[in-house]
C-alpha cells in the first residue's frame, strides 16, 4: 500500500498535531495522541477509535509496523507518511519510534466496572503526576484489578504521559473517573469493602486480610487520602518503611498492595489466566 | 546571620551552577547539584561534603529552611541568596523550594557494602532512566537493604534526577559501583545466593526463599538482565503477569522483590526498626 506523504511544516495535519500537544485543545476536541508500536497496537486490540495515523520509517524499531498501518488503514484510519524531521517535531517522546496517532478520548463512569464481590479495585484520589497514573494503571493489568476508579481528578488520563507510562494499559483496565462521594457510595452498595493506606496505624499490609472484594485506595503524591477516605475505610493498613527515608512512591505502594492481593488469593498457575 | 545576595546572571557562581547541569561538567569537577530540603538535610546527615549552598526565600515551603542555612554555614559552607529569577533558572526541578548545594561526588565501591551472611542485597545491571535507579534506591532504603550494587554503569548516579526520585536515599544506601565480574565475585566469596528475576521460568518469586543472604539481580528497562546474571544465578523467579501488558517496570519489580524477602524473614516491630 502506497501512502500519502507530507513534507511540510505548513500542512495543515503537523499544526493539528503540533496544537494537540495543549492540554487544553485535547480537552476541546476530545482527542489525544498515541505513540508508538505498543501503545497504538493495545488502542487498536481494545477499541479506541483511531481517526488518523501519521508515521517515519526511518525511526522504526522492528519490522512489524508496516503491517499495522495496513491493518488500520483497511479498517479506515486515514494513514500518512512524514518525513523525519516532522515526525520528531510532532513526537512528545525523547527517542520517537516513529508512529504517531490521533484518538478519540472516551468517557470513563462508574457504569464501565465491573460488579464482583471477590473483586480487587484500585481507588486514586487526585494523583498528579501522568507517570504514577500510568505506573498504576499498568501494576492494575498486572494484577488483573477488576476495575480502577479514579476520583477528584488528578491529572488528565490521556495525558500522553500516561498512556506511555501505562504501555496502554489504559486501554485494557476498566476505568471509571468520578467524584468522591459517588466511589464510595458505589462501592459501599457493592459491599466492597474500603482499605486505606496510610503511615498512621500499626496493621502491617500482609496481615491485613485482602481476599475479601476490596478497593484499596490511595491518595495524592504530596498529601495523601483526604479525611474522606481515611475516615470512611473499613481497614487501615501502614506499609513498614525500615530505613531512613519516610515514604515510598504512591505507584510503588499501589503495586506492593495489589499483589499483596494476589498473594493472598494464590497466584493462579499459568494456564488459569486471563 | 546575614547571607550574600547575588542579582546577576553573569555572576561566577551563577555561570557555575548553569555549568553543573550538563553532565560533562559534573564528571570533570566531580561535584554534583542537590535541590531542596530533603535532599540537603539527607546529605548533610550521612555525611556529604557539601562545598556551597544557595537559596531564595521566596520559594521556600516551611519554615525550616533558614535553621539548616545556618548550620551548613556554621560548618563552614559558603551559603549565599539568589535572586528569585536567578534560583529559578538555576533550578532542575519545575516547582523550586528554593534550596540548592553543590556537593562533592563519593566513590562507591564493593569495600563499602557490608559483608552479611543473612544480608538482603541487590544488584542493578545497567540501569538507564535516573528515574528508576533513584526509585530503587528509595525502595532499598525502605526494606533497609544491607547494600546496593551497580554493575556495568547505566546512568549517572549523581545525576540530580537519581538524587531527587531516591528522596536522598542515594546517601544512606551501602552503594558500589563495579562491573558484573567483580560483583558476582564478591557475592560468591561471601556466600550470598543470586536470584534473577526472569519472565522465563515456572518459580512463583512469593515460592522462592528469601530469608538466605540473598542478592537480588535486575536488569536493564528494555533488555533485562545478561546472560551473564542468568547463567550465574542460584534461584530464577517469576512475577506473575496476570494482565494483558507483558512486564512491570523495573523500579516496581524490584520494590515488589525487597519486600517480599522482608515480608518472608517477618517485619520488624515499630520498636525493632533501625
Amino acid at each position: 500500500m502506497k501512502f500519502e506523504l507530507i513534507t511540510s511544516a505548513q500542512n495543515d495535519a503537523v499544526k493539528h498535531l503540533v496544537k494537540l500537544r495543549d492540554r487544553r485543545h485535547r480537552d476541546r476536541e476530545k482527542l489525544t495522541l498515541l505513540e508508538g508500536y505498543r501503545e497504538l497496537t493495545r488502542a487498536e486490540e481494545y477499541g479506541m477509535t483511531l481517526s488518523e495515523c501519521f508515521f517515519s520509517p526511518r525511526h522504526f524499531l522492528g519490522t512489524n509496523e508496516f503491517p499495522l498501518l495496513e491493518r488500520l488503514a483497511a479498517k479506515g484510519v486515514r494513514v500518512r507518511e512524514l518525513a523525519p524531521h516532522l515526525l520528531e517535531k510532532v513526537s512528545y517522546r525523547d527517542r520517537p519510534e516513529g508512529l504517531l496517532a490521533i484518538a478519540g478520548m472516551k468517557t470513563h463512569t462508574l457504569d464501565d466496572i465491573p460488579v464482583d464481590p471477590r473483586g480487587l479495585y484500585l481507588v486514586a484520589e487526585t494523583v498528579e503526576k501522568p507517570g504514577n497514573l500510568g505506573s498504576m494503571l499498568r501494576s492494575a493489568d498486572a494484577v488483573n484489578a477488576t476495575g480502577v476508579i479514579l476520583c477528584e481528578k488528578g491529572t488528565d488520563i490521556y495525558n500522553p504521559n500516561v498512556i506511555r507510562a501505562s504501555t496502554g494499559a489504559l486501554f485494557s483496565v476498566p476505568l471509571a473517573e468520578t467524584d468522591n462521594a459517588s466511589a464510595m457510595a458505589w462501592l459501599r452498595k457493592n459491599n466492597i469493602k474500603i482499605l486505606a493506606a496510610t503511615p498512621h496505624t500499626d496493621l502491617c499490609y500482609t496481615d491485613a486480610d485482602l481476599t475479601c472484594g476490596v478497593a484499596l485506595a490511595v491518595g495524592a503524591e504530596q498529601t495523601g487520602l483526604t479525611d474522606f477516605w481515611m475516615d470512611g475505610a473499613d481497614m487501615k493498613v501502614v506499609i513498614p518503611m525500615l530505613g531512613k527515608i519516610d515514604s515510598l512512591n504512591v505507584a510503588t505502594a499501589t503495586t506492593l498492595l495489589l499483589y499483596e492481593a494476589v498473594r493472598q488469593r494464590g497466584f493462579p498457575r499459568a494456564g488459569e489466566r486471563a
